[in-house]
């Protein structure tokens, strides 16, 4: 307890990424990571924006990444919001479009970062249970509230909800905003992107990080109503005029327009997923459904404790969440490679003998 | 007005940033950019960085900037705390260290953005009108207060408070965080930075953006006690893990270690604003005493609006502040290169004659 400290700090449970270890040859299946690098053609964006104008600051307005994005997406630039990584862009949705005198809703597992950002912004929350096969269930949303959020697929689970039940989820609410998280979408997932011109109160977050292989670069993206936008804009412009650096931009408006690279490599996660999918319920594991570049499974018999710790001493490392119980049994794994899908399984087979 | 807006949206007023245009054949000496580009040291440490390894996260607490960084100072890393470009780590500051009861004190005249910090997170504040000389008189910040902030050299008057002033406005304010936001320090003011092993309740903001060349890449830091760094990083940890990407920790890192191109790019600076002020003085301008690399100045006769007015129609863009109206006869002025300090001053020439 510090007196220097502003109040709102002493009551701050910051959230706690997943591990970036700094060990080599490790088979690093635990942050939902790309295994495939960012497209070509990002790279000589890169390389051609490393040149004496760094010295200038960047566009404030991120007007050339806007019109990528939302080129990519069929809107208008000006249904377009950039931010320094999803994590930024959601951290400014909280503060701006979902603090209200009614509490906000999301699900009681789903990522964790949004009880934090609900702490630092000091909003009213209510968490919603999943049902009992971890399902979102719409009708529970049917309450007053503040506004709703929740990944599509979910987080932790990677557990994918149909447009229908989303599209029925805006007409059940029109008074406040609806924020679907896609930050998996691409893997399978049917995007949300589709409503935004019939429903003035949904905004969509995406990210460069997960898909489009640039976690590295930090940036995301929100997408909605040029009212909702409006409201983005002007928190950023409130913290910080230029969030998108030289870099970054150039990088993320390359990845933006290479779709071809972009639909190879989901394909390749994707066909990676089913497979490992099919060895890990041959290994005695129950695999939730997953429209992610992740899946969460858990075994018959052994606690994902000590899975995680067995496979961490053979250099793998996957997440492992202890709260709440309910999901404590379960791993999240990242889709890697078909040859760290391999180790993976290899090792399995080893500590589940 | 939306229904779907936080209420806190509504009563704000962002801050708006020098104009970045996109013309070419500018002499842009608006937004206080070094006129040199960074040391070509980044520049090979940002083509390193491009790598297939930008598919994954950065280091979430930025060890290795944070090194950096201590080394530059003679410090420790845990008294420094790195954001996306010093107006992110000053939002930061706002929220985690000046948010009390007692009001922030910082002066009228002052860098724009504290007032819009203030709106964003509701924190109450008062400001301390200048001496007519515009310069900060230390003894009128001797009342109970919530936090003290201003910039050495001042905004935009660019006018330096010695070290020995600094110290005694701390030894007369224990009670609460005292804020040197350092963004000019380099070009001749005397940095604070020897006071903080001292002082546990100062705080030292520097920026990338101006002495080291790279305001297209978004890098700031603060320099304090373990104890401000701690609510600093509480806050950051809440908002967004991974604020700095890969590129812009490998191109900060070499911009920190290249003392020599640093110190030789400062001087150049120094040397042609020590020229440029005798120019200006020769044409009738009136010029603040500078520790920054820009001027505050003023013409005898002609207006600061109707001369930044003529300067753009010949494609030169310097920086006039409207309000308030003590400053409204002066130009911001960023000090370039020669070559453009030559072409300003023969421009000036042709409209004051």
């Amino acid at each position: 307890m510090s007196q220097y400290w502003s109040d709102i700090v002493h009551k701050l449970t910051p959230y706690v990424p997943g591990e970036q270890p700094k060990l080599d040859n490790l088979v690093k299946l635990n942050t939902n990571e790309n295994p495939y690098g960012p497209s070509p053609k990002v790279m000589d964006a890169l390389r051609q924006e490393v040149a004496d104008t760094l010295r200038l600051y960047p566009d404030p307005n991120s007007e050339a990444l806007k019109a990528a994005i939302a080129n990519a997406h069929q809107l208008k630039s000006s249904q377009v919001f950039v931010g320094n990584g999803s994590d930024e862009v959601l951290a400014h949705v909280f503060q701006a479009l979902l603090k209200h005198d009614l509490p906000l809703l999301f699900p009681d597992i789903s990522y964790s970062f949004y009880p934090v950002y609900c702490s630092l912004y000091a909003i009213d929350y209510k968490t919603i249970d999943l049902a009992s096969d971890f399902t979102i269930n719409i009708t529970d949303y049917d309450q007053p509230n503040g506004g709703i959020i929740f990944p599509n697929p979910n987080a932790p689970t990677g557990m994918p909800l149909p447009l229908q039940k989303i599209e029925q989820l805006l007409k059940n609410n029109t008074q406040s905003v609806v924020v679907i998280d896609e930050a998996y979408v691409d893997f399978g997932t049917q995007s949300a992107v589709s409503l935004i011109n019939t429903y003035p109160n949904l905004l969509v977050t995406h990210t460069l990080s997960k898909a489009r292989s640039l976690a590295g670069l930090r940036v995301g993206y929100a997408l909605g109503s040029q009212d909702l936008i409006e409201a983005l804009t002007r928190v950023k412009d409130s913290f910080n005029s230029y969030p998108i650096d030289r870099l970054a931009s150039a990088g993320a408006i390359a990845a933006m327009q290479d779709d071809v690279y972009f639909n190879k490599t989901c394909e390749m996660v994707i066909a990676t997923r089913t497979k490992l999918i099919a060895d890990l319920e041959s290994l005695d594991f129950e695999v939730l459904p997953s429209g992610a570049n992740f899946i969460f499974a858990k075994h018959s018999t052994k606690e994902g404790a000590a899975i995680t710790e067995a496979l961490r001493a053979r250099n793998i490392i996957v997440r492992h969440f202890k709260a709440p119980t309910r999901i404590s049994p379960y791993l999240r794994i990242t889709i890697g490679t078909d040859a760290q899908s391999l180790l993976l399984i290899k090792a399995l087979v080893e500590i589940l003998s």
